[in-house]
């Protein structure tokens, strides 16, 4: 079939695979992102950066230092904002993030809280003249901003930072002051060594009490020299998993005094005299949370595509081994084990992206509903949006692994990419969120639902809606392929809307023996199970209502593959769930497994073909593994050459130490 | 309880724990490693290596960079293998690797190939003429040897390498040749840069015939000035997710020559004249490969068990959020869901540590057999340590990722240890044996065992037994105190009996529809899933024996705890099995699920003193996360301070790139 990335001198395997695709490459692209002009806007975004040497790296980040790292993301932070009119800025969710992936990769950079935090809470939590005061300056990069929040010793719970504000009406000015060594500000990216503002926050006290946590904007660094502020001690806090491009840092005020002014003070202010005046809203931000992750799932579910494409494509041009003996060694994408490892991760990366597009859709749906003070969509989509963070990062970086285990040896190799995209992708699972606590929040959006139900008053939001259908006796499985949509989503909406109230009911019966509080400590392992199933039944149905939105036969007929590899892998991974109650026989569960192996064999043909469309430049896997001319092996001995030890043929190790070793052994012989 | 770990000026939270422990620690000790003469050794060791400051880290190793760690494990080894007079070297099981991973940490080393590959391959292939030419030059540390087998190309399938070695009898050399570029030898540890010599696997060549692959010493590099011989290209591989401090290299050879005494004639010869003479014994090795394999899980264990540590004293002095209002924040591990991700983690590090020994146990009951010439334990034991290698490395991995998501950000610094400890252990999935081609060893195995079984003509080993056992109706599961030692192994037995039983079915109705070859591949999903289910059996089953030889009932009590844990989650993981054919019902699974939340309650006021009782020094956990004495945040600002990017307040990024990018954006307001 049409693929327009069959090249002469490719490897014949890869080209092979690509003319056995069933469907237009490209004309799936188009379906993935949206339209033809998406697609044409990516190819020129592309073209630009190609086209402009200093938004290039000189040599692999693989192969730098840290300190090499940062100057590297610094120099192209800078050069990639000086080009900002190449995008749609305010299209961050498409070409703001692909403009950056094309230049950043999986690096960040001295600006990366600035635009996403620092400008945003000034946006939002400024009065007017500190509106004019600071958002020009920032947004025309005369300071570096970031946002700290998080300490040491203190991490989701806002309520007990232990940073002071205090406010002393004799100067119109607040202390801001780290009184132990856990108030030590800790994490924010870039706060290390580039940024020389930052927002803070801290308690505030005024007139001797304190008003809880509030915002301040406040100066780190001397503008002229970048030397830390007297009162200021801040620096780097070390090298981590991945992200070792970013100067994450540390912060510490020994009283360090801000005038009255630095006090962000849209809502709540403190007046001349210290008379606090609290705000009038109480809870904000919402929007702006939800549109973080709408792009945290695009980028989970682009990473995962990612490694499916780097190891896909390197199982098509990899053999090794023999199924017939004497036929020669096989594609290791035709042994059975590889595809379960590595077909299931391409159904969940289509499934996470248009999940990720719902969710900007109903963003954008709340904000504008918000313009006209409706806040009835609020705490559905928090709630969604919380679960999906956290279900996605959670089965992508498991994915990635996957893929990565795949590819054997050479997946553990820098040169494939996985280490990479593995440590920045399970990242996801602690940023914005811990996992855990983001499905303990979905839980109580889904107790407040179920309990509903139970009394009969049920006021359900849409996404809940299946709380409250009557129970299903047996699943209507009867055979892999007239398993249909509605089929799939009844069941499961049943082990969901199960699962949801068996944890009610655990919940219930544990607040009849002790406080509410513990009784939700009690039940939290059902509940984070129930958020789970709720939050997969979304991502089933989502996928479904996409993927029948296809209208050229021969694209819906892989994604429909796709979307029964997806629902019966998650079917056979909780069986138990399905088959409790009698609800699916064992027959039935046997035929969902079966269901895999057909899916299996149904997409091997068309494996490369689905990870091209996702228009993955070189560039931007870079992966030597995942090469879109399957030029695999030559690669990677260049690339090896690179290596740091490479760059003399003796190492100093020899002379120092392994060299007079061997004289020595061998002088006792 | 007695715990000795108990110290003035310890963080209350954790002295609190030690104090709040049901059993002694140096008893628990002693039981898991086997004795009060053991644990004295490890303490003279400790105090051997805390004494020796050649064998210390300058700095932190995470803190260098690649070429530094290079540097600092090539003389730390050379100072190690001084001193090997100060261990046991012949207990390499116990003794040896403990005081290497005191003094190595998770770091390679340039001899870690030429004691564990290259010694044993010249002790076991030579003649004896070649074997008095180079073992005690070895063994004097002369020279450093590595074996170099993988190729670029070609991993586990040893008959499809490339490499050759054609004799020539004219000048009676051997010429060894890369014909390709994906023969390059690709991975063996220390050949980049380290090495000298190399055992090298190529496909003899004489008179014209090919004999297969062959096992030859090649000298690499000259010895005086170890740059590389003439004809030899070899350098290091670059980067890779873990053991960044070993040169794994790359090794071309451009029709190099060597002696004919270079090929290890103690099976076959070639002769002067080129005659090829055939080995009289086929298949050898087996008992090294399981004696790998025990050291391998023996490590595994002693990982996961670093990150239980590592997590659990974590969570006993992280405080965060509260449960009751206004009762302050409570220590992280009161959580359920905290505990849920925790101490599955330790019960499996319990029960790979003791299928290690049991393994070990094995091997020298094998090894003495084998010097009588029986060799049939073999198969049995080369089946079940390539299953427990499998499974194990897979589980310790997920494992330790669980435990270092559990930390949330902090578990994501390199101050926590758990980047490092991931990467090197998630290493063990693919060496020494890719997973999935593991279990499918096994599952040729338990095949075999099937249908012997259905052809009523069984001669079961004693590991398979189970097998032929009469099928149970249903579990005997009433609660979970009741459920016995017995009935466990039994429901284990019914739902891997069954497994391999449905796997030799579908193997079955594919072979009547296609090859057995291609049958074996497309039943190969539901093999793998046998041998886990076969092995999770052994694992489960050893628990438990060991647990019941615990004569100390304080003792006992927490170990039964475990045992449970680790048997009900298993269950409840892959509930759907046990649920099949009505074999538990519904409510006796709710059961088991209501047996974890008992255990968790039951276990956590001994998890502290638990994991004490592995006895790690803080030098050889090399967490701040994990200290022994939990004052963990005052150590984490002290570890910050040593990175790359605090030498200097101001980064050369700013003068280079963002004050003038800063500057110039002030001067457009």
């Amino acid at each position: 079939m049409v693929n327009p990335l069959i090249r002469p001198n490719d490897n014949p395997d890869i080209t092979k695979e690509r003319h056995a695709g069933t469907f237009d490459v490209r004309k799936m692209a188009c379906f993935l992102y949206g339209g033809e002009d998406k697609l044409q806007r990516r190819a020129e975004i592309l073209e630009f950066v190609k086209s402009k040497p200093e938004l290039h790296d000189p040599i692999p980040v693989e192969f730098m230092t840290r300190e090499e790292r940062i100057d590297n993301a610094a120099r192209k932070i800078v050069a990639m904002t000086d080009n900002l009119e190449q995008i749609d800025a305010s299209d961050f969710f498409g070409e703001g993030m692909y403009y950056q992936s094309l230049i950043m990769g999986r690096d960040l950079h001295p600006l990366s809280l600035h635009f996403v935090m620092f400008i945003p809470t000034i946006q939002g939590q400024t009065d007017d003249e500190q509106l004019d005061e600071w958002l020009s300056l920032a947004i025309s990069r005369g300071i570096i901003g970031t946002y700290a929040q998080t300490e040491l010793g203190h991490g989701t719970n806002l309520k007990n930072l232990e940073t002071t504000a205090t406010y002393d009406p004799k100067t119109e000015e607040f202390i801001i002051n780290s009184p132990t060594i856990t108030s030590a500000k800790w994490w924010p990216g870039a706060l290390g060594k580039s940024s020389n503002y930052a927002i803070v926050v801290a308690q505030l006290y005024t007139k001797g009490v304190c008003h809880g946590p509030h915002p301040f904007i406040v100066q780190l660094r001397d503008l002229e020299t970048h030397k830390p502020m007297k009162g200021i001690r801040v620096g780097d806090i070390g090298p981590k998993f991945g992200f070792n491009s970013s100067d994450n840092g540390f912060l510490l005020f020994d009283n360090y005094r801000i005038p009255r002014q630095g006090m962000l003070m849209r809502y709540s202010k403190v007046e001349r005299d210290g008379t606090y005046i609290a705000p009038k809203h109480s809870k904000l931000g919402y929007g702006t949370m939800v549109f973080v992750r709408s792009i945290m799932i695009k980028d989970q579910a682009t990473q995962l595509a990612a490694a499916a494409c780097i190891a896909i494509r390197y199982s098509a041009i990899r053999r090794q081994g023999e199924i017939e003996q004497g036929a020669g060694e096989v594609q290791i994408l035709d042994y059975q084990t590889q595809q379960f490892r590595l077909m299931p991760q391409l159904a969940r990366a289509f499934a996470f992206m248009f999940a990720a597009y719902e969710i900007r859709d109903m963003y954008m749906k709340v904000t504008e509903q918000l313009t006209h003070g409706n806040v009835d969509l609020l705490p559905e989509i928090h709630a969604l949006s919380s679960g999906l963070k956290s279900v996605v990062s959670w089965e992508a970086a498991q994915g990635i692994e996957q893929c990565r285990l795949a590819c054997g040896g050479h997946g553990y190799s820098l040169a494939s990419a996985f280490p990479e995209i593995y440590a920045y992708s399970v990242g996801g699972c602690t940023y914005e969120g811990e996992n855990i606590v983001m499905l303990l929040q979905v839980a109580r959006f889904l107790m407040k639902a179920a309990k509903e139900v139970r009394s009969g008053n049920a006021k359900l939001a849409a996404i809940c809606g299946y709380l409250a259908k009557p129970d299903l006796a047996h699943s209507k499985f009867a055979a892999w392929q007239t398993y249909s949509d509605a089929n799939i989503v009844q069941d499961f909406e049943h082990v969901a809307r199960r699962q949801i109230f068996r944890a009610y009911d655990v919940l219930m019966r544990h607040q009849r023996e002790t406080s509410t509080e513990e009784a939700w400590n009690r039940a939290s392992i059902e509940l984070c199970k129930a958020s789970r199933m709720h939050v997969r039944l979304y991502l089933v149905r989502t996928f479904l209502e996409k993927v029948a939105t296809a209208a050229d036969a021969s694209l819906r007929s892989p994604l429909t593959d796709l979307t029964r590899l997806y629902a019966f892998d998650l079917i056979t991974a909780s069986q138990g769930e399905f088959l409790k109650g009698d609800f699916m026989s064992d027959s039935q569960a046997d035929g969902i497994r079966d269901g895999i192996y057909r899916c299996l064999e149904r997409l091997r043909p068309n494996a490369v073909s689905l990870v091209d469309s996702w228009d993955f430049d070189d560039a931007e896997l870079h992966s030597v593994l995942g090469r879109r001319d399957g030029n695999v092996y030559p690669a990677l001995l260049e690339w090896a050459q690179k290596s740091q030890l490479n760059k003399t043929e003796v190492l100093p190790t020899f002379e120092k130490y392994l060299g007079p070793m061997m004289k020595e052994g061998r002088s006792k012989l």
